[in-house]
């Protein structure tokens, strides 16, 4: 159990309502475990994925994009163990047909062969393995040599293209392949609103190293990548480093440490980004499979060898909603009667920078905010307003994560000034409006 | 037969050879046309669905953003006409295993019963309708209830969230929902490198409207999307519209134009976008389907309907290849014995917007150029290469679209100034370093 409340209900709720993330399929019933994002949530999702974008890939001389498909050659998932070894352990109950997760049920009940639904014993089926992957056919056969899997990872789109992107981008080693996509599994305990669902999407980086210097850069990109969860604006406290023990480490992986944020109430700590030494395991067996050499030609030292990986792997829906738990509060407000509810999203990544407001719907008020607005846009994302009160709509924008509110009042007219509101200190300026734009960027920055 | 001269082969060896396009899994002898981004198509593509967004959502008050799962209820697609009716003739010869789409085939030889791959007469089957929608299952059963659908179009998840939108944002009608996303086809007979493909991604916005004002913005659509195409840097000489008369017109569509872009050679004009009048068709069908009014209520009027809807449908693919194919050429340069291969994309999706060269690899130039490189780096996509000569160095940026190169050169480490050259009037500019950034800024913006 967190200490941090569980807001996940109010959080759904707030998303529905104000545009952030809707059930799929909604008037259907919904698609089981699959999310929607509405007007709101795409831009959020956009400016975190722009973000990790920019760290890892714009900045950076030594790292490369790539945005591979998601149906790949069937033969990947053999070389890359998915076939064999993507599975949950799955039990029936032949008396009230419920489905269990072996490795999840309590292993007395599992042992004595009694029916956590039902209560029944001995009508409990042997576990059988269960594989994760949506399979699908290609071509207009339905035949096994037409099967081909939706991507349960992006990762494999990166290793097979290794040296098509190192020789085309004239790479050397050590350098990184970065991609942010789609990836599917077929989870048979889905759940947590955009925790873990079936659809989701990845932004993972794959970085090749001499092996021996492998966990000299694992200890690298693990600060790297804390800090940038830090940068993000979630807050330190709720961050932490899970490191896998031998139990816990994957077959390929040599090392492996979890960033887990705290996302309250019995939820808590969930890993949310992996970062794993996977040695050689990975181009190795690609080799092995696709029958071509996936080896780096080091010229200077004339050494040839096949490559380390480090992977730094996030999810780009639970990092969205990390921060949104992380910016969610609720305040009572001096000397008003009402509360508030504020997401106190990190500037960069909200998705409205500013709210441009008339403070009537005469007197030229808003036909000056329109100008405002169409100033703005150029540069940031801005939202008009012009119903309700202005209390209202404050707390509409404070509701949204919007950081700053502009209003257009009666003096604006006159002497073309106008007042912006800060959404976490409450503070009002008085701003020159041809100051505006310089005055919201600078403030935007921090 | 097009006027102009067919680039693809040249195209397909130049994506490849300088990271913007590879064959999916190509290792694995590749996956039956899906293809891969590479570092510098990731970066072209990323510009062109930012041009596009900006156009369409962020610049504009009456357009809101979506993000829907590629993974729908099936009900969508019962609802949508898809099930049914989305799907291609086939015929097989029992002879030699060959396989063809019966509407594409020549109909003689379709009457006469003759083979067109082994000529043999009397062995092709009866045509049989073959559904180009990919099937999955969802959850841990493979019975019919189970099916799911990867999306063919993304335009089914507009829909379907068309009142969660309106009332989240709180719009009024006339307003559109705009997507970018990736949709999958089962096609028979794809081909032509990216154009048409398996795995594709489109730009799709639905206006949803009044009846009776829909031709009206329907026209508004048809020259808005145009014009968006020439200022893509599209030449307009090879931008037409097509319109589809009675035969054409899906049913449910009131009219319908599309966007042509000569390819050259023997593909020539091929559709890059639709512009739709799809009527009530949509909305209506899914109200059917779901029992879930689907309905706006004009409030200043007290008159509630079901909206007619203008749908604008873009190939990020297929645009991405017209602006490939409309850059391409080939020059000779006066007083110079090799040609050069030049991308003149326009300034503003270019990949890499300059490149930074030393003119030799000591004096301290990269250093001075290194320093260039992380004071525009956070402005622009740049790249910093120091091998070969400066012809060649030239000629490279030349071949993947870069406006515009830097060198430092003997001079630079004294007067601080570098030379800037223009891609394409090959013009040289002495710029001094504290103002290269606002040099390039000014000239990007072009």
């Amino acid at each position: 159990m967190s200490g941090y409340p569980d807001v996940m209900d109010k959080l759904v709720s707030l998303c529905k309502r104000r545009g952030f993330i809707f059930q799929s399929s909604e008037i259907y019933g919904g698609t089981g475990s699959v999310w929607d994002y509405g007007p709101l949530g795409v831009e959020l999702k956009k400016n975190i994925k722009d973000f990790w974008w920019n760290a890892m890939v714009r900045s950076r001389d030594d790292i490369e994009g790539l945005d591979a498909a998601i149906l790949m050659h069937p033969r990947t998932w053999e070389a890359s163990g998915h076939v064999a070894g993507f599975t949950d352990p799955l039990v029936d109950c032949k008396q009230c047909k419920a489905r269990f997760r072996a490795d999840k049920m309590d292993p007395k009940k599992l042992e004595a062969n009694v029916c956590p639904n039902c209560g029944n014993k001995g009508t409990l089926t042997e576990p059988r393995l269960f594989n994760l992957m949506f399979k699908t056919h290609m071509g207009a056969l339905e035949e096994s040599s037409s099967i081909v899997y939706l991507r349960p990872e992006t990762a494999q789109g990166i290793f097979v293209n290794f040296l098509n992107v190192q020789q085309s981008m004239r790479q050397k080693v050590p350098f990184g392949i970065a991609q942010i996509g789609k990836a599917f599994r077929n989870e048979i305990t889905p759940g947590n609103f955009i925790f873990r669902t079936r659809e989701f999407e990845q932004m993972e980086m794959q970085f090749f190293v001499e092996p021996g210097t492998d966990m000299e850069w694992f200890e690298q990109w693990k600060a790297k990548r804390m800090q940038w969860h830090f940068d993000l604006g979630l807050s330190p406290d709720r961050l932490k480093f899970h490191q896998h023990d031998a139990g816990e480490l994957a077959h390929y992986a040599r090392a492996a440490f979890d960033v887990t944020f705290d996302f309250g109430g019995t939820l808590g700590d969930q890993e949310i980004e992996g970062i794993h030494n996977r040695g050689d395991f990975d181009l190795s067996q690609h080799q092995q499979y696709s029958g071509k050499k996936l080896e780096y030609f080091d010229q200077p030292n004339n050494k040839r060898y096949v490559p380390y990986v480090i992977e730094t792997s996030v999810g780009a829906d639970r990092v969205t909603l990390a921060t949104l738990v992380n910016a969610y509060r609720e305040e009572t407000v001096e000397g008003e009667s009402e509360g508030r509810v504020v997401l106190g999203l990190k500037h960069s990544i909200a998705p409205i920078k500013a709210a441009i407001f008339p403070l009537t719907k005469k007197d030229g008020q808003p036909e000056m905010a329109n100008r405002i607005v169409d100033d703005l846009r150029s540069a940031f994302a801005v939202d008009y307003d012009e119903t309700g009160s202005i209390g209202k709509r404050y707390r509409r924008q404070d509701e949204v994560g919007t950081p700053f509110c502009v209003t257009v009042d009666g003096q604006s007219t006159g002497d073309q000034t106008v007042t912006v509101r800060d959404r976490d200190t409450l503070a009002q300026d008085r701003v020159d409006v041809s100051q505006l734009k310089g005055y919201l960027a600078a403030k935007l920055v921090g």
